[in-house]
């Protein structure tokens, strides 16, 4: 296999292409990655293919079914190597090795331990001339989700707040209705409709009466897909089985997973909920026992759309990967309620640095997107 | 007049070029205007001026005297009224008048009532034709300081500040360096190099024994001026003659004002600290009044580098026109600094609405500017 291959700026273009393609699943592959594949013969592309959903075709089976009988002699370019294990579907690498590809290069290695390299091993073993590495930085970043998953066991952690230029999300009586304007409240639903799941407390819930699904109709006309949407799984935490069944959130017939720290027999629920019971820490659930156990639900990527008490736990404990924060232009004064509750600090050099990775004007508000390490902004 | 004529792409260019001229005076002229002057015959310019200093050549007279006698016949852009009174120069509409130009195109009427129009009809008078309108929201912008003080008799307010991503300026123990960085700093030297005065209150100079001062080896290499650059006077609020002569701000010989509600003759002051004595309000400097103190002393545009509690009076009171926060990537908590401090709202309906003029990165922080009413965004 050959690593420190230099790469052609055609072998730029066609994998830009195959990224590109590869976004186009982004709303539905979960909990499977987002890949795209192109084959290319002669400088010209001869089958193109994503993946689309969990159980139907890779990316690659797609893109050889297009090229069909032309694919023999082809080069794929495919942003994640490809599978090497029988899941739901046949192993990719022997489909490309089968359909007469010469070459395969690979935006990143696989992740996942089930692959982790042998996809490569098995084209390179039959001669097919392999590489890995191009636009690699891209592809992990379509993917930090289901990487962060595969390697640490654990999901990517998004976490949305909405709050004033000097930082207040809600007056001291409680009203937050509208901070921010229409333009940034459509723009939330377009990452909702990105996420696994959105998960939020009980408070959040209760005190909104939320129903925190994706708002199909607030959606842009024009989404990169048209595939039909599924809903994100909403995730509650809900240590003292405060939720009810008659609240907003259960009228939306759409999974619902409740983490508790015990399991209340008493209420009837709907179908579509269920209960995971997790570790207690301080008589409340263990944030970080309960993210595992959803890492092995296999959610890759979370949407934490939560008031200041869970979204300053999860700050203060570590698990927030990446913060997206839309300001509005009001000031609300220092009465009014802060972002983020945690633990006093009392040393400047203590206090972790982020990165910012974007800046944006949304409608009339700002939306700044900031990340815990440099390697997982967007 | 003709205030409706419709001007060429030629003449949009020229005013532009006037423009960039007159933003080269901006470190300089206080407490005059910035105006540029593009003399243009056959199409070529044939002389260019901007106005340095206060006392010295208005732009026409610097793109005059660049012209000579090639003067006769041209056009004249101007991004301020020629004026018509003789102030420490001679009234430059009857220079323009006496070099024989044919045509004068004013980007904006001059708002100072000792002109207002009449620099305007003295060339058309003498059969000069004349136009104004031409890119005049950029050249009010550019002037907003002065436009303020002249229509409204109040200097406009820029309000700086600092804080975490999640609104805070400092730690519950004070602590507070440094939130942002060195970039950021550095980019707050540049706006105080260009302010006619740094405001701000005893605290901060007692809490920080902060200079105020423009730090001129902090400033980029390449400044738009190549003028020695001044000292914008600093002016304190010391309702309570709380300074002493020791504190290091005054240790930078260079003027300071200190508002206060009664002299305290016991103090001996060096020569460059002036008091002025303001009406009181709740026993404080009536900050209102203050201000149209600071705008008969021909100051147009204040610096605000204020804590929370000043910065928070002057915007309870709607006395601040621009905001401009440097925001850090990092998160300090709801027991940490707010950013401003003034009475609780009640009402999210009541809370006024600012414009988001500008977002940048600056370094590792982001530099947001809101302005309270759209037209005075830069």
């Amino acid at each position: 296999m050959s690593q420190n291959v230099l790469f052609t700026e055609q072998d730029h273009q066609f994998m830009a292409r195959a990224i590109e393609l590869a976004k186009q699943g982004r709303f539905t592959t979960t909990p499977n990655p987002n890949v795209g594949c192109v084959l290319v013969k002669g400088g010209q592309i001869i089958g193109e293919g994503f993946h689309q959903l969990a159980g139907q075709g890779h990316a690659e089976v797609n893109a050889l079914a297009m090229a069909g009988s032309q694919a023999k002699g082809a080069t794929a370019y495919v942003t994640l190597e490809p599978c090497s294990h029988f899941g739901r579907t046949p192993p990719c690498a022997e489909g490309l090795k089968a359909a007469g590809v010469i070459k395969v290069i690979a935006a990143m290695v696989d992740p996942n331990p089930q692959v982790a390299g042998k996809g490569l091993a098995i084209l390179a073993d039959a001669g097919i001339e392999v590489a890995s590495g191009l636009l690699e930085q891209q592809a992990k970043l379509l993917n930090r989700g289901f990487l962060k998953r595969m390697e640490q066991g654990m999901p990517f952690i998004t976490c949305k707040m909405a709050a004033s230029l000097d930082g207040k999300t809600a007056l001291k009586n409680g009203q937050s209705k509208w901070i921010t304007g229409s333009k940034a409240r459509q723009d939330v639903q377009l990452y909702r409709a990105q996420s696994c799941a959105i998960l939020t407390g009980a408070d959040t819930v209760l005190v909104d009466d939320a129903k925190l699904n994706v708002r199909i109709d607030e959606l842009p006309e024009s989404l990169p897909t048209e595939l039909p949407l599924r809903q994100p799984v909403r995730i509650i935490i809900d240590s003292q089985n405060r939720l009810t069944p008659e609240l907003a959130l259960f009228s939306i017939e759409s999974e619902i997973i409740i983490l508790t720290t015990e399991l209340d027999k008493s209420k009837q629920w709907p179908h579509y909920v269920s209960h995971i019971v997790v570790p207690k820490q301080n008589n409340k659930v263990d944030l970080l026992a309960a993210l595992k156990l959803l890492a092995q639900r296999q959610f890759n990527h979370i949407w934490l759309e939560a008031g200041a008490t869970l979204a300053g736990k999860m700050t203060e404990q570590g698990l927030i990967d990446e913060y997206i924060i839309y300001f509005a232009p009001k000031l609300l004064g220092n009465d009014a309620k802060s972002l983020l509750n945690f633990a006093e600090q009392t040393n400047m050099q203590d206090v972790d640095n982020l990165t910012i990775s974007e800046c944006a004007l949304i409608g009339d508000d700002i939306r700044i997107t900031a990340a815990r390490c440099l390697n997982t902004a967007p």
